[in-house]
């Protein structure tokens, strides 16, 4: 395992493509990608594929997490609670919202840090220009890398890098394009696996991000007239 | 889900029983286990089916995390590894720790808990009389706290709750007989899963506590000569 600095989560989203690029760039890089029951779970996967073999990245791991599908609570993951298209709900907190999943994710991740001997663990969190996650707010990242530092077994050994937490997506998209990420390979929509719905919460701030740099979006989008 | 107020992490173990006695107590309890690819873990999902019964607790989820065992890195995963019964490794931190195994684990059951509207955790850690984990420390549980107070949607609304963190083993046995707990239902040992080893160090820890009390630990032992 010698020579593995950091672990990267790697959704197959924009985010997460800019924020692996960035690590990648220094090398040693570890790729995770988690499955939990989201809707385009299998679609993210062959996107954290083909960005993985972009980055010829062989530490890889493709993880499961089948017991949040089962808890439920969420849009993403509970066919039962619609995706919705307008933004944050009544509470300020959307139905996309799947309680506490970051804590989860990072958990993982820093555990797979531990057992690499990995130092750092790299997450595409965006705080402000986005969709009012709890656990993507910058005092939670700071909360869980104290735990980290008090509960593993090399005190301060694994930070937590989240370089995209203050930018806007545009700023992003920016940064994906100074980079030359492949952004044809990413894939960010909430409900399709075939072709993005262009309606979506998460759709919606990627098309905006890209449409202010004045940029076309790479990635297949269904025609408007056939959205819902 | 009305009336849930506490989910209990329940591994089988007798730390975790006497944690699950405490939080029963109050009412409104859900039992969440999870399967890591231990190496008992289907000796302790009987454990806990039988202390769920016990306690009759309708709420209860059997999770599994497949890539704990993936990443491996510890004795308790990884059957390369030779789980000891000499107490801890020259470094400190026994080879049976699963690095950041806690932080998982509290991380899921904090994610039950938002989904339910459940207001406390329980953890049946213990920090000094126990196997040196780092993520045992109660340093780390006040972190890993403040991050889920600054991480989930209605902040603050979900406690840690580790009862016997301070607690001696022998302190936990005593307890757990005042309690009237089923010690008989309860499965420590990290090696097999029809009769205990009675040499693992969870056996070790185990026995002395029951000796210390005076009581015959219920649980069937293999008998010292046929012991490794």
């Amino acid at each position: 395992m010698g020579g593995i600095r950091s672990v990267v989560l790697v959704s197959g989203g924009m985010d997460s493509l800019v924020t692996a690029a960035l690590a990648a760039d220094a090398g040693g890089t570890a790729f995770l990608h988690v499955s939990y029951g989201q809707r385009t779970e299998a679609r993210e996967r062959t996107a954290f594929r083909r960005i993985a073999d972009h980055f010829d990245i062989r530490h890889r791991l493709e993880a499961a997490m089948p017991a949040v599908r089962a808890i439920g609570g969420s849009a993403l993951t509970d066919p039962a609670i619609p995706i919705r298209t307008d933004g944050v709900d009544r509470a300020g907190i959307p139905a996309s919202y799947v309680p506490f999943r970051n804590a989860q994710l990072l958990a993982l991740a820093v555990s797979w840090a531990e057992v690499l001997g990995a130092r750092s663990v790299w997450i595409g969190a965006v705080e402000e220009d986005s969709s009012g996650y709890p656990d993507c707010r910058e005092a939670f990242f700071h909360a869980f890398g104290e735990s980290v530092r008090l509960g593993t077994a090399r005190p301060g050994a694994i930070r937590i890098e989240a370089p995209l937490l203050h930018k806007t997506k545009a700023e992003i998209v920016r940064l994906g394009l100074r980079l030359g990420v492949p952004f044809e390979l990413s894939w960010s929509c909430y409900v399709s696996e075939e072709e993005a719905c262009g309606t979506c919460d998460s759709c919606r701030l990627r098309l905006g991000a890209f449409r202010e740099n004045g940029v076309v979006d790479p990635i297949r989008y269904a025609p408007p007239a056939s959205r819902p």
